[in-house]
């Protein structure tokens, strides 16, 4: 009977879990919410295969540990492997895959929710009622669909996010410089990012953080966007120049701000500061003004996106103990 | 030159106001922040007509004051016209329009917000952040799509909610005794309420306040329904049994709730009980639950709503002036 040993197993991944087991009663299922170190490797001594998510490295020794209990196959449960120690996995023979598109839709949403709360000022409207003051003055709401909205980037997720956004009937825009043949089709893209940021209400991004993009929204090109421009990062941190954000909420040409990622969200999000000294000072400024949206990096944390990243990586580590290779193989 | 003199007018509605001058260089507008009263009747002297919005009865007294003045025709900013006596009105020979339909779609957005925020559960996530604890757990979120939604009422802002819904790739189900064409031709219409309660995750409600759908949402009904299913009021506040809801919420067969409407909201909402004991016990326990979103009517507060609530009274109060009968005029 094929064996799977789970590390890292947390409580919102147990209902997909079982899930998975219940599907698959010819494979034996166990786990552990220690994650995979050189100390815990032996836990999966006779498992065909390990699931493993963590931030933690696996290292030489993991990875030299775990062999050794005869475990020869690791299956990430989410898309990052630069934690991995890749010369020390090949030289062992590790099979390694990961879930490299689990929600497109879990971001998507939330980009889209967090801007039409800005556009709803849902933050201060909340605080107002929390403290029992039920006026309506002055927390006035902007209709989604009044809005001119850019989407940059227009990939799997900017393209989910332009659907929900055609459905509450705001004018979309878009730019990419891989442009989608369908959107195309409809006339959605402008030529650049200049035209984009001249005419877009509301600016979201939706593209990877490769060098190229690395602090696209910085001081110069927000001095290209519309006076009051509305800005949502639920992509990747280094897309933003945090500091020229801040200038912008500060003198207003920026009227509101979300932000799910964060350049140096390493070692802060995630984390309990609740009466701890926060070590960012932007980022506590940020949190605290009612203009904007802090998210942890919790766009992708959808129930849905979990049972993706659970049954995936389960079926990939059933295909390495089968002698397969799994579509989320990783080449490496 | 023809004059309209506006009573009650507020600071978000001044830039409707201003637009609307701008655009109609040919009439002469004033204008106060006081509501229209015996007293303050006079200042409408001179004018042709009077733009008005107020909970404040128009009595016999106010309407005879205006006269008195010369003004025979007042146009309503808003719809309800349950505040003016009639029968004085048609003594004294006063012409009276409203505003019946200024944003479905604010309406609409506002319901579909604060559903994706329940299944989000943002309230507890930004009570997390807001004190420094930025972990993940246990604040998981579900996604819209994966969501069957039961639409009660399929109007104008039903079709708009219905919309929104589909944007965002849920299932959607509706229910209405006059069904729309349109929507029967694709297949949403369950044939009972009793099937809708029986296969949504998340209710939604655009009906009227009528008699027939007073205290629809009750015990009975709610024991139709799935368990830990969401529900949505952002329609009139006697379609629900508050007490049914809060039972639901205590014992976990209602796992979130959003209401914009209350049956007993009138001198409760839009009120400042901030620093001052809080006349309703049940509000105030809503309000500080986490699974609970409670606004004060504000469902239908935009920035372009209340500009079609300026310029459609104004366009009504012209047209009285020079004789002829606008689209909002009121028959009683």
């Amino acid at each position: 009977m094929t064996k799977i040993f789970a590390y890292g197993i947390r409580e919102d991944e147990k209902p997909a879990l079982q899930e998975w087991a219940t599907a698959h009663p010819e494979i034996e299922i166990d786990f552990t919410s220690e994650l995979l170190t050189p100390e815990t490797a032996a836990l999966a001594q006779g498992a065909d295969g390990a699931v493993v998510y963590q931030q933690l490295d696996y290292t030489r020794d993991t990875l030299a540990a775990l062999a050794n209990v005869g475990v020869k196959s690791i299956s990430l449960r989410n898309v990052g492997t630069d934690n991995i120690d890749f010369d020390a996995a090949r030289e062992f023979g590790f099979k390694i895959s990961n879930v490299p598109v689990y929600s497109p839709n879990a971001i998507a949403e939330h980009s889209i929710i967090q801007m039409s709360r800005l556009l709803r000022r849902t933050k201060p409207l909340d605080a107002k009622i929390a403290k029992h003051d039920l006026r309506w003055a002055p927390t006035i709401g902007r209709e989604v669909r009044m809005q001119t909205v850019g989407v940059i980037g227009t990939g799997h997720i900017g393209q989910v996010a332009i659907n929900i956004l055609k459905g509450f009937g705001a004018k979309v825009i878009a730019f990419d410089p891989y442009q989608n043949d369908k959107l195309a089709a409809e006339g959605l893209y402008v030529n650049s990012l200049d035209e984009l940021y001249a005419q877009a209400d509301v600016i979201s991004l939706y593209v990877p953080g490769v060098p190229a993009n690395h602090h696209m929204i910085n001081d110069e090109s927000i001095a290209k966007m519309k006076d009051g421009v509305v800005i949502v990062n639920c992509s990747r941190g280094n897309l933003v120049d945090i500091d020229a954000i801040i200038a912008g909420l500060d003198n207003g040409k920026i009227s509101d701000f979300a932000m799910d990622v964060y350049e140096n969200e390493v070692g802060l999000f995630n984390e309990d500061w609740s009466g701890k000294e926060f070590p960012d000072a932007k980022i506590a400024d940020l949190i605290a003004r009612p203009n904007v949206l802090v998210t942890p990096h919790t766009a992708f944390y959808t129930t849905k996106a979990v049972e993706e990243m659970v049954h995936q990586s389960f079926d990939a580590a059933v295909a390495f103990a089968g002698g397969q290779t799994p579509e989320t193989a990783v080449e490496y």
